[in-house]
């Protein structure tokens, strides 16, 4: 397969993959009947926005999906395939762009921030980047205000077999590197449960795309099983708030850590987008 | 004066500046008359901390004193004076510390977020830090949800009666400092209407912590003022809900730009008081 038709195949992915989750995320929000269910099923928006690179030409683009339902207070899956130069200072870090500067990028990114403090929070994202090499990424993790060790095990078995599927040394290996990315220094503390996480996959195209998708199709099929097992079962204030704040250690890492946030506020990304991740609503102290 | 005896002045001068501004901010909550004047007056409480260098030996601390009240929804003064070695990373992009790498700082840090979406949130930071070389830095600057031409004019006249009592290209250099400071890049939005920020003052000990008392008594006086001119009106939903919206800028700036917030965060700061200056809620998108 010729590099174009490599990057014309993994984006196709990553949109389908879109459609199926959303449509799955659709239902869940037909089949609530917890308590806001007098409220009516959430539908995702789309918008697609363009990107323009800093000299004016055309940068690429995506589209956001965005639910605000009454099972997801938000739940935001974007898609978007950029293309330009990477600034001198930023190349340097970036595997391959130092020879040549110019890189292309499809990418699924979903985060999802549902009403209720049972219902966990959950985030993947999975890419294919190319520079001078080309690779593959992603992972996914889920983050319970209050943990469930059957949720969290059955997450983490999910991503198990996908991982094994391919290669033995997957799963500790990205059930590690998980651990370690998402882990808010700071606070000395996990942002979630964990789950997933891996980067510049480059051993053998095919394999690593296939790899690719399992890993989506892992996490497009457990977290909805989890969602069901928890939806409809009512909170009090108190849950709520504790909720409210656990999404603060969220920005935290988000906005302080965050290679995906830092990638999209330094290749002029679409703002909306980059801070989709954002909960809808957050407390402090 | 020996250098002993600066450290000694300047903290001195911080913690009577922290005690004024408490004293005055509780009056404040005791003659507010607007839409929760039912519930009790707010009043601070005091919370003590110690920082420990990373040999384990003793680096300083801090007090808090955060109110929550029926006026403010939050408002916290830190006072802290810490001491320690900087890493070596960090010690070359601050002045004097390439030479020697010990530093000692000492400052007072206020942020203040009403509930009201009338009254504007504020902060004002000044402080004396102390390498091979020493100088003072802070300001004050204004982030109202609903900008009021009156208050704007009236704040930036006490900051600019502050400077030019001292040296005629303070107010113009200092108040460009803090538009450019306080600019949200991401969003190509300022985080609110300005003020004044320096840093690196090191002209005359003497006539530098005047000035830096000055704008400390600038700030004490003319933020009690604004507030009363709006504390006890009510206000809408909406309202609230832009005030909400609002404070998320505040915390995407504090967090991806600010200056002290990285300071805390690199040098091992609490980080109760470091995270103090993030509002108690929060909305995005």
């Amino acid at each position: 397969m010729s590099m174009d038709q490599k990057k014309q195949t993994a984006k196709a992915w990553f949109e389908e993959l879109r459609d199926q989750i959303c449509a799955s995320y659709e239902t869940l929000e037909d089949d609530y009947a917890g308590p806001f269910k007098d409220q009516p099923a959430g539908r995702f928006e789309r918008t697609a926005w363009d990107r323009k690179n800093e000299d004016g030409s055309p940068g690429g683009g995506g589209v956001m999906s965005v639910m605000k339902g009454r099972l997801f207070e938000k739940v935001g899956v974007n898609v978007s395939t950029v293309f330009g130069t990477f600034k001198p200072e930023f190349a340097k870090n970036i595997p391959g762009a130092a020879e040549d500067p110019r890189f292309w990028a499809s990418g699924i990114s979903l985060v999802a921030h549902p009403h209720s403090p049972h219902v966990p929070a959950a985030h993947m994202n999975t890419r294919f980047i190319v520079t001078t090499k080309g690779w593959f990424g992603g992972g996914g993790d889920l983050t319970p205000t209050f943990p469930d060790d059957r949720d969290t095990a059955d997450f983490h078995d999910a991503f198990k077999q996908a991982c094994d599927r391919h290669d033995p040394v997957y799963y500790p290996k990205f059930k590690k590197w998980c651990d370690e990315y998402f882990y808010i220094k700071h606070r000395n503390e996990p942002r979630g449960v964990g789950g997933i996480f891996y980067d510049n996959l480059e051993k053998d195209w095919d394999a690593d795309f296939v790899f690719t998708k399992d890993v989506g199709q892992a996490f497009r099929d457990i977290y909805p099983a989890l969602i069901r097992r928890h939806m409809d079962k009512g909170w009090t204030a108190e849950e709520r708030d504790a909720l409210l704040h656990k999404r603060s250690r969220y920005v935290e890492f988000n906005l302080i850590y965050d290679r995906g946030t830092l990638f999209g506020l330094k290749t002029g990304g679409n703002i909306d987008a980059i801070f989709m991740s954002l909960p809808p609503e957050v407390k402090w102290g």
